[in-house]
């Protein structure tokens, strides 16, 4: 995927690309310390870099859950960091009219998982000419991945990858099925999500829970599996992050998950 | 829930209530003969009645699946139909901006499966102070329907129900957890969807797959546990239907399904 | 299965047959109370009844659970039950030796859920010519039951019946997939077991949990779409048992239970 | 758990040890010739190996699969392996009695999966002395591995681990969790198998059904991970073997497996 993508760096490295970012554009200041950091140790590791913060959480259990600081803002702050540290950005979209308005600030539209079999929005993105990932519905098998990358595809638009984010076990887990990865690199690059594939669903608060002391353990075993891409959320204090933070990783944890995918990745060559 | 529906028939009969229509809107005909036949039947049985069509079929898993005649078109059938035979009428919506087109046309809103976390979706609806169903999605338990509930409620909308329509077990089958009808009946009246509930997901062939010769099974089961309502999609001739084939019930079929579902409800009163 | 039953009483009623006792024989007087009252039921409602025990609990999570009297203690007090009753009794075999010893005392051996792929165990319960049930593995499919069922008919002995208790739905809960009923029923007749069908396994205890207040849902359901039994373990005092407390039905509560299921399969007939 | 077994070799060796050998001992020429080459490869490449060979196929679907060769006949070829390459062993138990019997003969014995909650024969295992390796059931969470372990520990006997191999992923898939090898290594060293975490249960034809493929993608997962060992069916000639042919590696393969594992495990030290 990275190959078509303007911007980012380290292109010819052997290593694994990476998309980070908090989970929510908070305000300026956070999303911007986070960028900043990342880009560092990503030049040190040579891991090409994408930054990602959502604009709109649209898809929260609760209706009293944080949703955003306005589209337009929350965008424009994506788009500065882009400029400012001249990376490629992305974002998530969840409504078709989202895709160009998105498109005019970043680089890569992200489709939800829930909301990838939603021909209308993921033909939108396409039509964009941006990169798209997609992520795997939960409810999902690997081969029925095919049929959104298509979508894409189909609408004109070569530059797709898939976000595997874990599969549905029961109510009250996720699991990342890695039976799956060499199954959906027949379709498109695959980008491991270690921060929602460690989600815990229907918990009884009405917060999605999660099990962030995994990280590492489901981080480790996508990259011995030849993952293209690792996704994660990031942030320096995720206890008062405010939305997801029962997964994001503590920023000052980064470097050290890095540099230890980036041996296993050295393994796998 | 049809408490508070205008034009529904039968409102005191101790009957369950019945959703069904066809799958997608193809045309001007068939929907009407459906609605007819299905009115005369639950006419003689007691039984109220929405009439169900999809204007737009937005979640398709390939891109060159059907997906409608055209959004306005479609809704003005489904208006006439309800006029016609002063019946109330409903159809799904997948973007918040369908929630007050499709709102002059119909007296309920469905809020699909896959897009019930959506909160602008799921609010969009019950701004609107038409009836809003919710379909479970098939990634969420009963206790967590908890949530969506409140987003119409909390919106100001108390007429709220819930749909049923199985839930992932593996990536081949949806079972339905028949547990969770007197959970989720805490927070809304139940329907059991007989026709999805039957699905079979994720076939190699992109299109999904059924078992309609268990319709009688789930539905005897959903009317003994107390479910309020029973959602049915009908087709005088499924095979040549143009959207979901694989389960809908034929019509001709109907009449010995809802005798037989009476007699279980009255088994249970 | 109950035509070829000697001793059980109201063969020709349109009833379903019902298997019920305590989990375990913990003593000599409890069981008894159980049987002489569930046989005045079963006798007033035309319903035929099997006797159910387990003289030896082999499974528990802990190795600190009850797991019985002594194997030939109880199984006497089971066979005691039998001949001071009149009725076909039953209880659940965990070894191949268990089946000649068990098959002294009673009329119908039940292999154990795990353990109804051990071919030894099926062979040598089906050769002691009893009927024997078997229990559907919480990690079998419907269709899968053919192989166990056809280990019992190879052997020469055609009285068997499969006995449903639910299938895994992720760690923590079992879910009934009522469409394997009457996939089920092509091979062998089948019974609901409602009390096992509503645990929740894998508690972070090591006791395995339960959801009782479910009881008359699951069984409501199973008697809708024609199971030919129902299993449930039943006891005066299910707080105080020594295994299983957690799901039994209070012994005052069956008659009203099987009130309703006659209800409901009268409806179906 | 090698620590302590005596016979085995490259102890202080930093790798991840072996378990592996044919699924069933068809004959005498076959396992000898497999022991012979893995021990070969597990020299060069400084990794501790025991040899696994079943005597006896107790849980086959079908009552016409192959279920062995005689239960002595089978033990005595496992044991004159061990002596002749002066090499642990290991097979599996599937009733209590059999403990004694085979212990007489091998250094390690096998609770398989279906059977790991069935107390009598974990705690006849434990009551040998050998080391005892406990398979997760299909239906079991990491956190209920405790459980079983406890009874081998409780037992008074320290040599213990579990050998993880997959969980049910609905009716037709098993799935890794690989967030649950952390969690059991709290409890017991962990093994993961890579021949059965790659079945496909409740195939129609009655005959489990698996991916082989993918043995490289799981078994890097598990080395990246941190599993302490791998466990292996291996044969000369998968397709012709007599039970299991659908996942076991073929022998000439195993080379090149073991060499990449080895790098990954590199990695993460």
């Amino acid at each position: 995927m990275i190959q078509n993508l303007a911007k980012i760096k380290h292109k010819d490295s052997p290593n694994f690309f990476l998309i980070a970012g908090p989970c929510a554009i908070e305000n300026e200041d956070t999303p911007r310390r986070i960028a900043e950091k990342v880009l560092k140790l990503t030049d040190e590791l040579n891991i090409p870099y994408i930054f990602k913060g959502s604009f709109r959480k649209a898809n929260r259990s609760r209706i009293d859950s944080f949703s955003g600081i306005g589209d337009e803002k929350a965008l424009k702050i994506i788009q500065q960091i882009g400029e400012e540290f001249d990376l490629p950005t992305t974002t998530d979209i969840h409504e078709p009219f989202h895709a160009e308005m998105a498109a005019a600030y970043v680089d890569v539209l992200q489709i939800p998982a829930f909301l990838v079999r939603q021909t209308d929005l993921v033909v939108a993105a396409a039509k964009t000419g941006k990169h798209v990932t997609l992520k795997k519905g939960q409810f999902l098998s690997p081969e029925s991945m095919k049929f959104p990358v298509e979508k894409v595809t189909d609408s004109g638009n070569p530059n797709v990858a898939i976000i595997e984010r874990g599969t549905m076990l029961g109510y009250g887990d996720l699991v990342v099925d890695y039976r799956g990865i060499p199954v959906m690199q027949k379709y498109a690059p695959v980008i491991l999500d270690i921060t929602h594939s460690l989600q815990q669903p229907n918990q009884a608060s009405g917060v999605t829970g999660g099990k962030p002391e995994l990280i590492e353990t489901i981080a480790k075993a996508g990259i011995a599996v030849g993952a293209d891409g690792i996704f994660i959320e990031t942030h320096p204090d995720p206890a008062h992050a405010k939305s997801d933070g029962a997964n994001m990783l503590q920023l000052d944890l980064l470097e050290d998950l890095l540099k230890k995918l980036v041996r296993v990745r050295e393994a796998i060559l």
